[in-house]
């Protein structure tokens, strides 16, 4: 009888509850997890430090920046780290594996950002970038082995055996000071990447590199430096890419130019990049990473 | 004491509603996001998108459904978004992100099938083999900046900055018709791919490509269409590929015939294709997208 | 009246309810679903498969293995499996799909581990290593076309006929004696994959790819049977790769040995291999998998 009554309102208030509180119906997405490597994905490394994480933090939502930064590629890394972790939640985890040195004496470490980002990785520069925007408040050294997969020194494989499991424990939740001592975030290793300087002249700015598959060839001079340079939109600037003539119409977008037409332009990343409108302009001049690329200042 | 009654029969209830709710026990799984683009995951441009949908539906299903469409090759995405979709659920959101005329006057778009998936999407043609199956009964065009990132017209990245956002407020439950003006879906551009017309004599077909890493070389031709010229199992077809004879027996798997051999089969998706049994055929007879295929009339 | 007493207390029975188990207000995370096969991800071909399993299983977190395996190379299937197999959860579903015997009369069959893991896959002996290291000690015939999508006999992707929708009723808890009728797992398909064997003068080994991007040669010699030929870390061994002498440092890590030079060291797997610190040894050398490796033992 008493249970008659319970059955009814009982059911009524749990439904009442559930339609107020819509944060505890649906259960709280996990710690975003940002994976950066070297390793490619030809063979099984990747899915072993994936399967480490998610076995520390089953609710993890792992996101894949990229594996395929170049073999020991610490600049590209270093890159890719600074142009996604800005879109990934401001709680998120991060671990990056680009390590020439694994093996060695560099640090493993966890640096904390001032957004609130933990980057798990070497210290070996690849937060360079990264720490130029969003500066690292604090760091630690790894060394508890505990958080670790067996013995540290004679591992290879230190995404398995260090940085996964301890993003591993940062996402689900582990306090961050159990992971080793603190280290002074200036102590950390940091490579230098200086842009190019503006001279009286102009500029003499490098290729990174292209992005993704297309061909457009992205320089290590930002939007904002190239303000300096006094260029409108519009404007032909008389370039030289690789030691020959690229008269290139200053734009905003691909479509500003007739297809097939070069053109100069600030990407996405608010970096200066040169490009064909819908063709490969590293394949169709033979230039790549390191070429060099004279920009004059305008004359008026 | 009230608190004390209150204890035990309200934990009862609870328990009760939720032996009575599992779809409230287990929360309800995040809507499925397919995603598709040329960008290939050489640098950080998916990770970007993958980020700035998972923030705005943090508990959004991704599924990664190819990002090495070949650059701006807009037939090609459209298989892919053809061939995947049927498979992804019901309300899935797709964004699809092929995009020869990023920051031209071409049209971004939201376009309900009416199986009721979401495609979001330049209106270039890459509904058109879909549209063809699960035809457009809704669409709007995306205008509203509320729901981009930044300017749209400056923007050369507008995976991140307008199909990514809006894809991610799709997937979190946000009402459609807030992301611009409704559009007539005849207006929607799409592409001429009529399939190869049969003749008295038989249909001259053309491959459009290889299926993944395998080498076998599919046909415009739907099994359907084929079935028009009157061959049957066990059949060798005299067929001409790339103007050499190619006598295939027509059968409906590799193990039919020896291994190395060659067959005529309908593939997985229901178009004809060419094949060796455990061999590649497209590099074995150096063709591939493009070549073109005489298939006969049966005589009999 | 008796409404707004109701609304007070609920709302805090329900609270109680949730505080008390933790379990109810965080889902629990989906079974873990890993992925391997040789479809690479060019076309849609894996998207769709992850659609299947996600249909029926849409809580399942699935978890790419590679999809990079040689086209139907079961051998690097096979050691890809048994290499990560260990890392992933106790009770994961695994579906590894490299199958040049599609549509044969090869058996399609779930066969589960000691552990717990159940393997769904063609038995061609993909599960060869892995068996050796975690046995299988049950193993049923797929042949519930129930289970199946479409007809089994005329499908060439039984990725997404078969073993995908398998996979994702076994994800969703379905029983897995449904599937199909027990068979002895001593009938499964096994690969003579027998280790060299250690002779009196030493052991010829035989390189079996290399990791990833990095070009180091993986032997298939365990360090454990290395350790039988009486070397120490330190000890300079000359062996002879593909007919050329090659000293090596038989050493624990890269660091160990300058920047440029050889190593010998015992991977992260428990193989032994060579590289060269921070270089591609398989390109600096011309060698690849295949190439002969001979180990003298320690004469002391």
């Amino acid at each position: 009888m008493a249970s008659a009554r319970l059955h009814r309102r009982d059911l009524l208030a749990a439904g009442l509850a559930l339609s107020l509180a819509p944060g505890v119906a649906r259960a709280a997405p996990g710690r975003m997890v940002g994976f950066l490597s070297d390793f490619d994905e030809i063979d099984d490394a990747v899915a072993i430090c994936r399967a480490v994480i998610l076995s520390l933090a089953p609710e993890a939502r792992l996101l894949d920046i990229s594996h395929r930064v170049p073999p020991y590629d610490i600049v590209a890394g270093a890159r890719l780290l600074a142009g996604s972790a800005p879109w990934l939640a401001a709680d998120a985890v991060i671990v990056g594996v680009v390590d020439p040195g694994v093996g060695s004496i560099r640090r493993a470490i966890v640096a904390r950002t001032r957004r609130g980002q933990s980057l798990v990785l070497p210290d070996n520069g690849l937060l360079t970038l990264l720490d130029a925007a969003d500066p690292v408040v604090a760091a630690r050294e790894i060394r508890n082995e505990a958080w670790m997969i067996g013995a540290r020194r004679s591992s290879t494989f230190h995404g398995r055996d260090i940085f996964a499991p301890v993003a591993g424990r940062l996402a689900r939740g582990d306090d961050w000071t159990g992971v080793g001592p603190a280290i002074d975030p200036r102590s950390l290793v940091r490579l230098d990447l200086a842009p190019p300087t503006i001279g009286p002249e102009g500029v003499r700015a490098q290729a990174i590199g292209t992005d993704g598959p297309y061909g457009n060839l992205i320089l290590d001079l930002s939007a904002e430096a190239f303000a300096g340079l006094g260029w409108r939109f519009g404007d032909v600037v008389p370039l030289t890419v690789a030691g020959r003539p690229e008269p290139a119409p200053y734009v905003r977008t691909f479509s500003d130019v007739p297809e097939g037409a070069v053109l100069l332009y600030p990407d996405s990343r608010g970096r200066m990049s040169l490009a064909l409108n819908m063709g490969d302009y590293a394949a169709a001049r033979g230039v790549g990473a390191g070429a060099e690329v004279l920009i004059p200042r305008r004359r008026n």
